[in-house]
């Protein structure tokens, strides 16, 4: 077969280990020379294709290229942009087999989500269609961990990290000073619709009375009452109580308890607030003294504390998708499997991207005990793996250092401008 | 001179390090056995000495007392309770002189900020009007690093690091996205009247456009329409701005931002809140997409992320408390002296507890620049050596292990209930 261009293009919200993806992919294309000649890596994602905004990861040092894999955020940067039906958004897909023909893409990896893989796919069908020699690969990324068809996302194992790591450091804090200043400390994460996140919070309590003590789950819907009764109980019994909730957190109606109105390309809303929505229902009942903690970027971007199982993963998927794709596999996403829990053993294996697209694990019940408000220990069994070792960026002057590539854009092909 | 009981107490918020200045003092005052008989602590602080809740620290063993040096937040407890003067607080202070005597304390160790420093002080004044014989050492912590007397205070370095760090990840994943969705990042980080910590987030931007764009300091009034124009220069200029905000930024009347109405023990506002009320100034002047963080206790409790100075320098002044104290030097506070700059060399001086107690010390207008938006190089230069080096805890299971200690209360030997 002849040596063709790939194109590998971030897709979504960043998480700390995209990039080391984007390392796996671009270290291993480059041991793979006879079958692919460049990767080209998208401007933001998808756009940065359509607009054909390509960036020459060949001009990167193999050090730059090695320096992504302790560097967190998206590299090439990324995008929320999602091309919805191959009818509706036909002029779209048209203009990506353009780009790749002008470009002599045969492999196209595209890391991301649910949304993502359903883009990766339909473009494959395209391809297909019009007789176009192209190759897709979807590869799995998201700190919000739903994508069905493996065992975890990348990007999942860091936050967990994070979140749990905070929930135990802030749950010392509190019960040091419970008797006399604050009782109830709430942490906001991440999680739109599933709880992933939520739940990696209660892997910091190791025995009864550690913090966290509640978690507050979107899967569930929240009842005020039952709520506010176990915050009393677990003030009572152990002095205080530390409680981690979902910005996803919905009344029984639906209706999030931070709906702020702005949705984003997705159509999803955009979130923020839960935490004070909480602590404030707390203060309005109790004589507690309350603070809140919203983390928001800082649980996704904190390479400083990476899940080292986390970046293992990241990286091996990345190199198992152009392994993949040299091989002619199509349409497919290399997924994580999981062997064994003790030892953690883990594989990668493949699955279709069809039986991916657009479907969205959430928190089983049986990971949620049944009051709602903690982990099982059949979900901490999942999840612990998930969290195993470090593996900390260099420091210099006390700072974490982090790669920025050079980024050069390829010369263009196409005449005119790409409307999106 | 005889062998005598030493007290240590916690005061005030805690730190990542606090628990190694009292490593400090115990593992030094172990070493002291021919003056030091025991070290209690005061159990949630002053509080614990008032109602006569004396941990025996004696009780633990080497193992426990030397994993404080790597366990965040008060090992002891701690509590916001002020005495105020001499003659209103009068049954106080007596209670303190009595609990002291019928423990035979002849060391008070009082572990706080500036209104701690007034505490010992007052305490060493009433002693020796009483005849009662104590030493009265203050040993310097605060995350506000607001102290005056010593060049910094053990728990802002580490707190440093931790927002310095937070700020450059979260700048990296709003970089990654912002030419497609959020262009505006807002971090909140505590120091309630000083900004030093808001201006550490600076220490993050080593370049021009790196993140923290904007620092909004409780020093510099906030003025909306300065401060609009500037993010919408930035967001022009760089794609994307970042902010870093103090809790306790206030408008040109002395308003906070953040005013919650509640009021903590001292009389301080409890904050909280900024960082929305800035995403909100900017969505409704711009169309940028805006997210914000709310650091909270992840910040100060964040003993994964400390400085391994500010760990040298929390045991150093504790070890150096326990060393005054045997050479009978009274009503002092070890303080750290800064000696040079390149290379950061520091040692231990002393400073007297009446020039400390309740002064406090703001970022000097030279170390911000004229606009009030940055740090100047001379600022720069104050910190950077604060945030040096790394000293992780152990890790268990992918999350740190921190000490619970078995804090054994002492006997009680006076009659009756003391009221507080």
């Amino acid at each position: 077969m002849a040596q063709r261009n790939a194109l590998y293009a971030q897709s979504g919200g960043v998480t700390a280990v995209i990039n080391a993806t984007a390392c796996g992919v671009i270290e291993t294309a480059r041991r793979h020379r006879a079958r692919i000649r460049k990767v080209y890596a998208g401007r933001d994602g998808i756009i940065g294709v359509l607009t054909e905004h390509l960036i020459d990861t060949s001009r990167e040092t193999p050090a730059a290229i090695r320096a992504l894999r302790y560097t967190p955020a998206g590299a090439f940067g990324s995008c929320r942009y999602k091309l919805k039906g191959l009818e509706e958004s036909r002029a779209q897909y048209e203009r990506l087999i353009a780009v790749f023909r002008a470009h002599d893409i045969g492999y196209f990896f595209y890391n991301g989500g649910n949304d993502s893989a359903d883009t990766a796919w339909k473009v494959s069908q395209l391809a297909g269609r019009l007789g176009y020699p192209l190759v897709c690969i979807g590869i799995p990324k998201t700190v919000d961990n739903d994508l069905v068809g493996t065992d975890n996302c990348p990007g999942f194992g860091s936050v967990a990290k994070y979140v749990a790591t905070s929930m135990r450091e802030a749950g010392y804090d509190v019960a040091s000073m419970a008797r006399t200043s604050t009782k109830v400390f709430v942490l906001e994460v991440m999680g739109r619709h599933a709880g992933w996140i939520t739940a990696a919070c209660g892997l910091a309590a190791e025995k009864a009375g550690d913090a966290p003590h509640i978690l507050l789950f979107p899967e569930v819907a929240f009842e005020p009452e039952p709520f506010l009764a176990r915050v009393e109980a677990t003030v009572k019994k152990h002095g205080f109580c530390a409680i981690a909730v979902s910005e996803g957190l919905r009344y029984p109606d639906g209706k999030f308890l931070s709906e702020s109105g702005v949705r984003d390309a997705f159509g999803h809303a955009q979130l923020g607030g839960a935490a004070p929505r909480i602590a404030s229902l707390v203060r309005n009942r109790f004589d507690y003294r309350c603070h809140w903690a919203v983390a928001d970027y800082l649980q996704r971007a904190a390479r400083h504390l990476a899940s080292r199982v986390d970046v293992e993963q990241a990286y091996a998927v990345g190199k198992a998708a152009v392994e993949l794709a040299v091989t002619g596999r199509n349409a497919v996403m290399p997924v994580i499997v999981r062997k064994s829990n003790r030892p953690y053993r883990w594989t990668i294996g493949v699955a279709e991207l069809e039986d991916i697209a657009n479907r969205e694990k959430k928190v089983p019940r049986d990971f949620i005990t049944r009051d709602g408000f903690r982990i099982t220990a059949k979900c901490r069994e999942y999840l612990a793996p998930l969290i195993q070792g470090e593996d900390p960026p260099p420091f210099r002057n006390g700072l974490p250092v982090y790669a920025k590539l050079r980024n050069v854009t390829a010369p263009r092909k196409l005449a005119g401008e790409f409307k999106i």
